[in-house]
């Protein structure tokens, strides 16, 4: 019966998110939802690609989070726009919570639109959105075994991050068969290797995110 | 609605914690509960802790996961005695799933019993397991914020593991700020800085740990 529920709950999910999809595409608003574990880097990649883009593009962000608004300050004070939504303990962000920040946001002025998921490798993998594209940050420290541990969430993304390169040195970490493990797992996610402390790598990530902007917007 | 399901779940949930805290207790078996995020370092944690008391204790581990058996794998290859519990999915272990492990545990030759949740630093925190004592880790790397972000897992810890210690000198970290952070939601909270890399403290966490196991057995 549990399980019931929960399909419906999906189901409903899949529904919102559809009509989310349809919103952002008539205002051609390129969306990317970013997920990761607690602390991999997501606010931190979300601040190098403001920096990265918004001379180019019109940029704003929500900010996912189970309490407090402290990325959506940081986001602000680097001259983002922000809204927060704060799940008040749920453990990933669904359809409908994007509704309500989709009614906060002057979607006529904004050509991009990253989202920042709740801290979490399991289910935001799971709830859909409306977005475009899934990135999922992985950080160095995490170790090399988390694609066998949290399959789904690599199966479904369309770019891995690997993050916090500058600390490879001090870790155990096969960085070679790490992305082998997650080409193993799905073929098409682009990863990129790079530091959001040093800015190591970061600007081929940039030109990833966009050339998929181009590509949304040329079709 | 939603919230009615859940709050039946999580009353269901708490029957069943009680029930198996009434085995636990009948048959003498101290048990804990050990959170964090993914790649924190739970399972190494409770490696030094089977290499550190197993001649004093009879210890046995369950290993809660979404997918794979990676890490009762290296319970058992460490001479530790491991039952795995895949969630197929599932972000957190949950009373009832404990119930089926302990049914496949030799439970009048345990006396220590070290349950692994699933790497999640929101869910876990809400589901009791009928556990008498409840541990989160915190690796540096994932910042010094993540009190503020994640408060109810912070709060019903009974200990914080500080772990990671070896890459505070590569990661900006306020340690003495975060101490003070978890002691102003939860006082009672017990605070440990390890290296389970180099075993740097964890000399005092098992000293701490092998109190409460001589508390609990005077009782």
């Amino acid at each position: 019966m549990e399980v019931k529920v929960l399909q419906n709950i999906l189901s409903a999910n899949d529904q919102l998110a559809a009509r989310n999809r349809q919103l952002l595409n008539q205002k051609r608003v390129f969306t990317v939802n970013i997920m990761s574990s607690p602390g991999a880097g997501k606010t931190s990649l979300i601040l190098h690609t403001i920096k990265g883009l918004k001379d180019k593009v019109k940029i704003a962000v929500i900010e996912g989070d189970v309490a407090s608004s402290l990325d959506a300050e940081k986001v602000t004070a680097y001259g983002g726009r922000a809204v927060q939504i704060n799940t008040d303990g749920g453990c990933h962000l669904d359809a409908n919570m994007l509704v309500s920040a989709l009614d906060n946001l002057p979607l006529d002025d904004i050509e991009l639109l990253l989202i920042e998921n709740v801290g979490n490798l399991i289910c935001p993998a799971e709830f859909a959105l409306g977005e475009h594209k899934k990135v999922m940050l992985l950080s160095l420290p995490e170790g090399d075994d988390k694609p066998y541990k949290y399959p789904l969430m690599f199966t479904i993304a369309d770019a891995v991050v690997i993050n916090k390169l500058d600390l490879l040195p001090y870790l155990d970490f096969d960085i070679e068969g790490f992305c082998r493990t997650v080409k193993g797992l799905n073929q098409r996610a682009e990863i990129f290797r790079v530091s959001c402390k040093t800015g190591e790598g970061v600007e081929s990530w940039l030109s990833w995110l966009w050339n998929e902007l181009k590509n949304y917007n040329s079709i």
